[in-house]
């Protein structure tokens, strides 16, 4: 699927990072980053095996159609290519936003069941929390030491947070997030890392934690893989008021919405007073974004399905749009419908992830140890 | 012992923060935190079990005689009334220090030898690293969520750090250092913190985070003590020089120096032309330190060891100091001997309060996930 709008996947903290897509004028295809993940996508085919991706969402509300078409889908993707896949809910890094944290253990829950109910397999992948891997978090400190206050200041991530926070004075967890994340993605050793264009600068503070640490500690030989930013030429979903989709703007679909909410929630989408529809994401956002989203569920070329509902005007488009959301949506929601009737098992994968995760998280702060010369 | 000149005894990082001790003027027992600490000293000597101690020291060289009257002394002390005391060897804290970071096992287990040497019993205290406790390291996330950029930047040792830095930049983990303190200290839950006048507002920023934690998530229920400082009226050793003693000056008399080499230390060091000897910290600071140190070492008043050594001048004081120092010193360095002929056993206490201090800060740390609703 191509398509000239396009978001950046995102993967760390998508619910909010999704909200920071690049601009629709500027494609992802002149970039350099963008060339290297087509190579890169050319080995995963081949060699899907060689590679560690890491992924994940902090724990804010339910996953929305935004999230599935923008990051989730890739991830499965990647699964079922056979590449390993890290998926960490970053449940410390929400514990500022009071109304997520008074519901932690929900909200985590949810996301378990949406990972499972969209094709995520834990026999395969590993779903794990922040919370439960002190290994992983210890790496915070070394890592710490090897970047300075000011570069910290300096990401676009925390300068941005930093701006748009609702509170008198930036935390010092969200301070220090980007070498937080650096732990995320080298505990594991990921060594491909789904991101959109506007988290490259944060995947670069990795690469340079891990360049920092390899050359300080390394002796001659690579402790941490300088990781790649998998870039995907995610589809743009407006949300039902011509937004960008977002839980708190109230303008997404959840993926465990009912059929007739969702119904109800395309019926009141926003629109345009054209009654010939066209799928032009520039000139009409609205419109394009619902062409898309059914074409999306479809699997179609969007220009042509619009081209199919023609003079049907939005009552018709929209039709089709709830027609195809639903019937995409119908085995996702049932799974997950059936998966939520029995919430230990969703507690028991999930503490067999945080198992998992904490013995490669032991292993790898075990060759730190080494490196740094702290075995004792 | 008493003395009008009091320096700050120094309980984490001691190395260097011996350095910023209380000026000769300022004497302690005028402030609310003495009353405190002499009203605690009074609950200690009848209930010393109802205590738990955190203290300990960056692992920066081999401790001196500044920093056994100054800290090492009152560990023992607190130790031998029956309180139990945690003794943090700071491993991650000197990782900007490359010469000392490019040889953390051997200065790791020095101070360790420096330990036992001066009579911590690993049986009652426990020795541990930072960079062994993963559990404790854990916690600096969820306490970096409850201060801000701003606090952490106003905290008196990380603005002397940034104001005495070497480096052209401070790094992430010198400024989170507050914050990881505060790790430190309630990890084990310690109520009591053996600090000098100049670290109250260190301390008072863990009392901060612990009360803040409580207020968020103990509901009702205190997860974390609010520590007091102990203040101890410790006495200013200056060096060789005359100036603060410290390692990096030059100026120091290591505890494992041999008893030549402590003689030609003392014979070396700065005096006054005066040839009658008086204890007088103001006017005379070099020979009454000088005083000072023989009648810490003979537990005798300075003043009256003063006027016995009466009028014969600096080289009959000098003879006094080295005799009662190598005389004090003297089964200390035998055990120290005796003890780096088998550093197999060093290294597995030093594990052995490692494993002890991960069991305390994993019943900590999951108490703290039931406090934040991150048991899954």
């Amino acid at each position: 699927m191509t398509t000239t709008t396009a978001i950046a996947a995102t993967s760390l903290a998508a619910a909010t990072d999704l909200e920071s897509a690049n601009p629709p004028g500027d494609p992802l295809g002149t970039s350099a980053a963008q060339t290297r993940s087509a190579a890169l996508e050319e080995q995963l085919a081949r060699d899907p095996g060689r590679f560690r991706v890491l992924t994940g969402d902090r724990p804010t509300g339910r996953l929305h159609l935004g999230h599935y078409f923008g990051t989730l889908h890739n991830r499965v993707r990647l699964q079922e290519l056979g590449t390993e896949v890290f998926v960490l809910i970053a449940d410390y890094q929400v514990l500022t936003d009071r109304d997520v944290a008074d519901h932690l253990a929900e909200h985590v829950e949810n996301l378990v069941l949406d990972y499972l109910a969209i094709g995520i397999d834990p026999a395969r992948s590993t779903i794990f929390t922040h919370s439960a891997v002190p290994a992983l978090n210890q790496l915070l400190l070394p890592f710490l030491s090897l970047v300075s206050v000011a570069e910290l200041g300096r990401n676009p991530t925390v300068k941005d947070e930093i701006a748009h926070s609702r509170q008198s004075s930036v935390s010092g967890l969200m301070f220090t997030y980007p070498a937080h994340q650096a732990a995320d993605i080298l505990f594991c050793k990921a060594d491909l890392v789904p991101v959109g264009q506007d988290q490259l600068p944060h995947l670069e503070l990795t690469r340079t934690i891990a360049r920092r640490f390899n050359d300080r500690y390394g002796n001659g030989t690579s402790v941490f893989p300088e990781p790649d930013a998998l870039l995907s030429a995610a589809p743009l979903l407006l949300g039902t008021d011509g937004t960008k989709m977002s839980k708190s703007r109230g303008n997404a679909i959840a993926l465990s919405a009912g059929a007739d909410e969702t119904a109800r929630l395309i019926r009141g989408a926003k629109t345009d007073a054209e009654r010939q529809i066209s799928y032009d994401p520039v000139g009409r956002p609205e419109v394009s974004s619902l062409v898309l989203l059914a074409a999306l569920c479809l699997d179609r070329d969007p220009r042509q399905l619009a081209d199919e509902i023609g003079g049907a005007g939005a009552a018709g488009l929209k039709s089709t749009v709830i027609e195809a959301v639903n019937e995409y949506l119908a085995p996702i929601r049932a799974r997950r419908e059936q998966l939520a009737q029995d919430r230990g098992h969703i507690r028991r994968i999930l503490r067999e992830g945080n198992e998992r995760a904490q013995a490669v998280a032991e292993t790898t702060l075990d060759e730190v140890r080494s490196a740094m010369n702290s075995r004792y």
